[in-house]
């Protein structure tokens, strides 16, 4: 049987101040260390080993990767950082006050914006300071820098990067963690579990909990679970997720 | 001008206990920490950035370059671990006090296990709990775990990276950091440099102290020098060597 772990980073400054996120490079709180702490010592306390490990090129996964494998004793597995894990693109709402923005545009609008699997948000100006065209991480992939993404646009990058490197490592036998976000994750979870339409627009992905999938030889999904201390915690992502408000999604 | 940054890990917990530490997988004292931090301060004041990072399997490589990566918010970097940038494997002294194995064979012959680039250290039995065979780290490449080397055997791998990873990337104008380890960095400096001989056996490389090599476009040598916080300390590797005791080199 094949396992993989996906976790999405812990808390965030901009998920603590309620901002959108998308791709600003923002890090993690103090709160958002000990998230990533926790969820290295349970993969551990529960003995899970991993061969390799892919993450985005923002620094609250990666440094949520790297908690992870020092708290594991495995800074030595190989790791990639691709710009194709990276949240979803929002637009020119990163960095804006989700309240704030929620009174200026209202709530539906806001709402359609972080929900729908179809509506982009407002399209960042190249010529913005936030546009990441200039950075030099995404200098080689300079012409894929979105400019605003829908929950679409942000599932085909992030599946063509599942079928180009995990796949292939999947069937190699090799024990893969992928530390990403909460909408790169979504994505997975919506294209593992075959999940239509806006069907996954309500689905929440809690902070530094790994969410192990368990596969056949098809990569098709067994089950899935999310590792929690307290075992009265352990539930279905879905129903997890219908539940529970959701104020850290981008 | 092609610039590449080489760095020694910081002060490892068996440097501070004077034993040989070869592939064993020590971590950094908290003064290690704090050199790999200055390492990075200084490469961020003096206005480098690199594109890529090449390390070895080993703790104190890699805690090294992700502090250097911390300080200069390069996280995203895509960063290559070999076991072909690991230290000198030390066989069957490796976890040995220094003093204590002199003290049982003689300086002159410690002396000659260091220094000699021919001379191998008493091998490691396969049978012995110190052996790597088994680490899951090396299991690509079990058949090349070593069981003792010579300075020579450390240079031929060492190289054999240089030209397959490391020279493609500076042929591409990618701005390469290179964090390994005494006698790693050593076998660089001895083909750079094209040091003959037993020539490279007295020169010593400080932890935490970025090496600067200037090349040309056919990867020679312009000049050398080391970035250090007092500019009095910035001079020439092999004068520095030659004066100076190294009391932790493997």
């Amino acid at each position: 049987m094949i396992k993989i772990v996906l976790v999405r980073h812990g808390q965030s400054q901009y998920n603590e101040q309620n901002r959108f996120t998308g791709w600003t490079d923002v890090d993690l709180t103090k709160q958002g260390r000990e998230e990533a702490r926790r969820a290295g010592e349970i993969l551990l306390t529960n003995k899970f080993v991993f061969d390799v490990a892919y993450t985005s090129v923002l620094k609250r996964a990666i440094r949520t990767l790297w908690i992870i494998q020092d708290e594991m004793s495995l800074l030595w597995i190989p790791t990639d950082k691709s710009w194709m894990l990276n949240e979803r693109h929002y637009g020119a709402l990163q960095g804006l006050n989700k309240q704030e923005t929620a009174e200026k545009y209202g709530e539906d609008q806001v709402q359609l914006w972080r929900r729908s699997v179809s509506v982009r948000p407002p399209v960042m100006d190249k010529s913005d300071s936030r546009y990441e065209g200039a950075d030099p991480r995404y200098k080689d992939v300079v012409d894929s820098v979105p400019v605003t993404e829908n929950l679409d646009d942000t599932e085909q990058r992030v599946l063509a990067y599942w079928k180009e490197k995990v796949e292939p490592s999947l069937h190699e036998n090799r024990r893969v963690l992928i530390v990403a976000h909460g909408n790169t994750i979504r994505a997975l979870v919506r294209y593992l579990d075959d999940i239509p339409g806006d069907g996954i627009a309500t689905l929440s992905i809690p902070t530094g909990t790994p969410l192990v999938y368990e596969l056949d030889e098809q990569l098709k999904p067994i089950r899935h679970y999310y590792l929690e201390e307290n075992k009265r915690k352990v539930h279905d992502a879905v129903e997890a997720a219908e539940g529970a408000p959701d104020v850290r999604s981008e």
